[in-house]
């Protein structure tokens, strides 16, 4: 089976914890873990978020003036390098008969889209309401609630193409595990000119990225890994129960928290419609359950 | 031909010039065109240099003190993010009809190489002499002379081994250009227990990296452009004068400046002298001109 897995940068470096290069090396090690259980039989493509990584580099960048910060689609593709080799040299580690291989990944986005003026995509550490409207004031950054404190947020364009599908494809029949696509992608913007040197100021939402990609390299199942365990009915109130199995039609009549679980169902289902094939939302820990049906939330066409 | 390209990490930042990122992509902009021109009817491995972008990354990392600095493999792994990505996506401008693919690339180095306790490799902007001997003080770092400034230098181990040589090698078979082994790799140490997750404050030389790597793509040249147009005889005396074909017995009985022309001229020669083909050295702005032999230093078994 061809499977896209998406990994959280939550997940990678979980909200309030220091962003430190030893938590997200543990988080690292930990996916790694359950990621080998899933590599038997299966070709295998992962993606992963960078919101907390490339906020981290935004502020490290903010904080030596003598340079002008480099824009986002660039800290992206620093990213991109980071995350992808301390999961790379994990991955290597735990299975060594196999090439593991970290490709970068461009993705065009529309530099009209809507969505730079109404940024959404929270990056960088979380604060409290009273520092981030300081901050907000201080270097005039968006800020908004995420879960029980407030973080900077930036645009998040929808990924329009992503680029060298091919190079993924080559690789995947070589039996490689491809690392690819990583926070959502480096945002490129393209004209009839060729792609612009004229930094991008946005973050793309690694699940539909890689929901995206999914559907791009015909993948056979879906996997978005985060730190929940299902998708949940009456999400935070007493009645709350996981879904185990769901149609998209049932789905889309429900409705999720945006900034958490929405873009995951989002993304999801958007694969389900596109290509008829599974997609199963689930907690990292039990990557191997959710693809043997016995944890998770399994949407089906 | 199958050609490795090594591209000077000063050339793509010159030596005193601001560390900005239009600077860079300036500069990028014109090794691209330079590359393009020998495209055609050749295979093409690009490496590149990183000591200033490293050096930069780890400024703003110092800058920013609410999480300690990641380590200098963490940071190499982003600088082939950040170089790689600016390098794709001009060659990709200029060569729509070919696949230009940025790979990561992990370098092994030993951990008890010599060079931890002697650092030589400059990295991050020039500063006066003054400036330098107060950083070293106040923040631990080691300086020395480099050209008409002072820069931070650290350790730079020998590469060992270069990990994913054959997923280059299939990217090859498919007509892809291949972006590999930026800022000389990323360093890691490895053991019986597997790669150490323990952080590697080092840079490899990028010019004995590549030319391990050429060495094991079976490169037919290896080609080194930076910002000098040749290697010179007598260099900066009234006699100097360009070498344009040496073999390497001669040029071995010759000596060069450590840290600018002689870690070329030693990475060169050891290509030379593993395999029998030729080497060439000269300026990035001339690189057609040094494949047919009408520019830069060829040196030959």
């Amino acid at each position: 089976m061809r499977i896209v897995l998406a990994l959280g940068g939550n997940a990678l470096l979980h909200r309030g914890e220091p962003l430190t290069s030893d938590n997200q090396l543990m988080n690292i090690k930990r996916a790694a873990l359950q990621i080998k259980c899933i590599v038997p039989n299966n070709q295998l493509i992962i993606t992963h978020g960078n919101g907390p990584q490339v906020g981290l580099l935004a502020l490290q960048a903010d904080a030596y003036p003598a340079v002008k910060s480099y824009p986002l689609d660039v800290l992206s593709a620093e990213t991109e390098g980071m995350i992808g080799y301390l999961l790379e040299q994990e991955l290597a580690n735990l299975l060594p008969a196999r090439s593991i291989v970290t490709l970068l990944t461009r993705v065009i986005v529309d530099k009209n889209d809507p969505a730079f003026s109404h940024p959404t995509k929270p990056i960088g550490p979380m604060y409290s309401k009273a520092e981030a409207l300081q901050l907000a004031k201080e270097r005039g950054w968006s800020v908004a609630p995420d879960n029980s404190g407030y973080r900077r947020v930036v645009a998040s364009p929808l990924p329009q193409k992503i680029l060298n599908i091919e190079p993924i494809l080559w690789l995947l029949n070589h039996e490689a595990i491809v690392i690819a696509g990583g926070g959502g992608g480096i945002p490129v913007s393209s004209s009839s000119e060729g792609y612009s040197s004229h930094g991008i100021e946005a973050v793309i939402d690694k699940d539909l990225c890689s929901a995206m990609l999914a559907k791009e390299v015909s993948a056979d199942c879906f996997l978005i890994g985060t730190d929940v365990d299902a998708v949940y009915l009456d999400w935070g109130k007493s009645t709350q129960q996981p879904i185990r199995e769901i149609s998209l039609s049932e789905i889309n009549s429900l409705s999720f928290a945006e900034g958490s679980m929405g873009p995951k169902v989002k993304a999801a289902c958007q694969f389900v419609a596109q290509t008829g094939k599974k997609a199963i939302i689930g907690a990292l820990d039990q990557i191997e359950d959710m693809l043997q049906g016995h944890a998770g939330t399994c949407i089906k066409a």
